[in-house]
């Protein structure tokens, strides 16, 4: 850490600046510039908080040098993390499409769903059977028994499954369930509470980005699981809030190559809640993959038109393998590829 | 809501978009322009969501016309709701000023603060038993041990205690330390089971605004505890995320007018952590009162150098008589007033 | 446009509304709800201001249902438009890259600058002669002189030349100078005084969104330019300013399909100035295309770590030469294709 | 400045940055930490940009320590500057109110308008000749006879007139009809040739924030006009762009004390544009005030109703009447003034 000292501060001053680093353990290093002297903190300054410094008289400012994270930095493990899910992994030379409806419906729809996605070469199903709703007066989701629809849509086909977990009373039910890889939402990211339990558990965890999360406090958020003993972890990249009203949120596609470089860990990228039409969701899914993304979140919906949610933003299954088929040369452009489609044996004979 | 169709929409998607309106049980009115042909959905159209719309062919986009809140409005409400803890109003005529520490720490530091906030003329106390923090590195509060000494510490002056909750597993614990009202931390805005659940108790709930929630996000919040059966809820403004580095955050001061018109709802504002400076909170202060906040919360430790957390944002005991002094200015200048500040006849026996 | 009345809104405030659309020489159309009576006004609302209505007794807000662009809008010129600059098409099926240094410096730099970005397969040159500083301290560019620099370079080569033009009183030099493209900055994109002088000739302009410029405001900003008559108007899309701070702007990459639905003018994107970081570059070019761009603007230097200014975000020629091989690749794939590579003879013989 | 060094960075890389820095005749200091070496540079680094170190190898990044500004800090000059008006000082224990409408549009319009604000207690009257509109086809001001009207109107009432350059061809015009503050818009801050050429000339400049500029790019933007000489600029805060959509721009009170304590040049706020309706003016007005504001730009129209432009946020005279009661009592509370109401004789006469 670096506290840099006002112009007129005094020899006391930056004595008790002093005194306060190595109340903390930590060295010091002392350079008198021509208008400022700095005091440098030598040592593991992620014990220090900078404000403790900025209230002593004679501060100025006091910032940090060293980055906040570790366990999720990729300056202290060098090499890509992979997460395997169901023998699909995550964060490897494969791009993994996860794909799905935004909300459980009916044993039908999600029959449906699982079928169109596996067809066209999602290796992993989503569904949300608890739903954040900005409106108390919309459809919450079916609950638990949303968890099993979506277990008995996908099992049959072979695709692990993703849903979201909003209440940490859920967690136990969520294991019961053998939910694949659990789901913290955008709204979630900061809930510390949460992020502690799922910490403790050994089920991969995709973690959203919050509406207004900076990469630090994403990679923090991360850094709460990893604390925990849970290391699988994947960061999901689903848009930013800014200025504009023309679209929902702004997809920040420079988060992508910034996480690789920063985290050891996987990114993938949510089109569909990103744009919030549709229409968006192709152009936005090259985008992320030709921007180095390890994967995808798409919401199919077996017919977009009677989805109980969202309905703007859902692909129909024929819309998603078109999707699919340009990803794949994509894919091939940046050295990376698709898994090979499923032959859905069971879904045919139904 | 408002249906605007292409320029091109035919008959047909102009028919569908009135069935789908009438299977909702709305009526249809529909305005034929030059450009553009209209139709809209008359009857309570809070049932609708736009986006069921906007996904059928010939729809240019739909617009909602009716507040999506309801319980919260003061369209349908229109006297102003005072809450009243245990003898002090909020909403009323008198500004109420909530001061202690960011974090409780030990019995000594909570029972100066006491004294402190009491003699200066603050009507209630805060203080943090579970903090939310960005890093899992650093302190995370005392716990219950902390409900503990802040109610200890209140009591005996008679300030009732504001403190935050940030895990729903945690709620009967509050309920069984007499928390005289619980407070929901800008992060937890959208934590919609949390709501929920404080929406079921009959304690008085300040709601801050999320780092990066609208207005009417924030309002749709409330209308989530109210939709319980709570109505004791009070907004707390607190700096929004912008793009400016030079402050934590921007006191947004023109939600405050514009709240008083939307609810009818008491509004309070957090001056030490929108600025995140103590040097800023006077200048805040003045400017939230003199724009109507209906109350302060203000951090304020018996001993900010020594403060184990923000202490670059609390007041000393001296900084915060020296505004409550000029504060009582601004109300009367604004018709408003103070409440008489206690006289503390225990703590001066201590 | 729709002027929403408020609940109690008297017969008179009706009559009042409907008397200043009828004054402006547009019919009303009236509809009576549960809640509200709305007031819809008929004919080319484009004339109408909606504050106006706002501010009568009675109306609750206003809304525009027609976009306010005209000549821009594929609304009304349905088919793509393409821009010719020296043989160059651009807004067809073939991807433009404009590369070179970010300031013009000296005529060895630029000669070898014109080389590298013409063999690695740009088409267009760009320099700046004129530089846009934050500080008053840094280098300004080369001024006039710069201008006969980059043309200098630029000719021999059979590249036409990108610059900017911050000053209006500079445009007759502009025009002197046979500059091909004018450019537009972010900073200047509402100077409505440059943008009517750059109406007035016939020269292809890029239009730089503004640093927190929305979709509709840089549709209209262009919509300046094409009312002056100017209608070779290219948006480039650099990056807006959010709240994060890891990187310099976010690139808006969702901006991209949804000016190629807006409008029928072509939409290039800067990949330099959106991430401020060479690393960065290519995987923003990769995504920029993959979402649908026509073109890029790319910052290439011989010698980056001697350039005069934006040093880190400048690509070296080998850099650039490898990025436009992917490119390439990506072209293919979503059905475009980068122009066969120059053979640069003069420069080989020089 | 200093630089951080990656982990890893070799010894060669060190002395490449301390050579880079002696080139720039600055000294060089080396703190080598546990995780990081540190190189600092001792001198004047304003000479140095952060970005020609962070392209060299090993090099993680670099941070400025010392402010960019110089002329307008208040480091470099201690004691306040205030700036003389005809009499009127903005930037001493007067706060001073500059009203008049959006728009210059009547004779008769300018001359009521003139009364009200004068008679209300404005010391100075403001008007646009030239309007920056977002829509080619809105009006755009009364443009040079717009400069005569208002000069006609504010003359003989005494009040020194305030009014928007936007074209620097028209600066002598402006300097011609006795313009007695030239009026910098928020999206023109950082239009640098404007900057430039108003920091030529000995008049007052009232420069407005842009839309989302940081307050470093403001005082930057200062910077430039004082750069060419003239010392006398008046920043003007007028709301900046945020995600809330409820309200045009967000008031942002913190830069009132934050810019206080940066800079020794006053500062004054426009309640008019920041909220964008009239009902928000007071509330706003008074909170700037408290927030030690050294003065107001308000819109004020002698019939709102009929306004040209912004109709909706001009006050009434009466209504700015009120406002200017109750600003006096604020002004009081924080030890401050109002200037004594004006006798308007000629007025009356009239």
């Amino acid at each position: 850490m670096i506290i840099v000292m006002e112009p007129n501060a005094s020899e006391e001053a930056i004595a008790r600046v002093e005194a306060k680093i190595r109340e903390n353990g930590l060295d010091v290093h002392i350079s008198r510039g021509t208008e400022r002297t700095l005091i440098g903190a030598v040592g593991d300054e992620r014990k220090l908080e900078p404000k403790v410094f900025e209230i002593l008289p004679g501060v100025e400012r006091s910032l940090h040098i060293l980055k906040p994270y570790k366990l999720v930095a990729r300056e202290w493990h060098h090499a890509s993390t992979t997460i395997n899910i169901g023998g699909n992994i995550i964060g490897g030379n494969e791009v993994q499409v996860i794909a799905g409806p935004c909300s459980v419906e009916t044993n039908e729809q999600m029959r449906a769903a699982a079928v169109a996605v596996g067809e066209a070469g999602a290796c992993l199903m989503r569904g949300g059977a608890f739903k954040p709703r900005t409106s108390p007066y919309s459809f919450q989701g079916k609950g638990v028994e949303g968890l099993s629809m979506l277990k008995n849509a996908a099992a049959p086909l072979g695709l692990p499954i993703v849903t979201e977990l909003m209440d940490v009373r859920m967690l136990d039910t969520f294991l019961e369930h053998n939910v694949d890889v659990i789901q913290i939402g955008a709204r979630n990211m900061q809930n510390f509470d949460l992020l502690k339990e799922v910490g403790r558990v050994d089920v991969p965890v995709i973690l959203k980005r919050g509406l207004s999360a900076t990469i630090n406090e994403w990679l923090m958020a991360a850094e709460y699981i990893a604390a925990g003993g849970n290391h699988k972890i994947i960061f999901c990249e689903r848009g930013i809030r800014t200025f504009e009203t023309a679209y929902r949120n702004v997809l920040d596609i420079t988060a992508i190559p910034v996480l690789k470089r920063e985290t050891h860990l996987p990114i993938i990228v949510d089109p569909s809640h990103a744009g919030g039409k549709a229409w968006m969701v192709p152009a936005l899914s090259y985008a992320a993959v030709a921007a180095g993304a390890d994967g995808l979140l798409i919401e199919v919906h077996p017919s977009p038109l009677d989805a109980w949610c969202d309905a703007d933003q859902a692909l129909s299954p024929k819309e998603f393998s078109v999707l699919m088929k340009t990803l794949s040369g994509i894919c091939a452009t940046v050295g990376r590829s698709l898994p090979q489609p499923q032959k859905i044996e069971i879904a045919h004979s139904a």
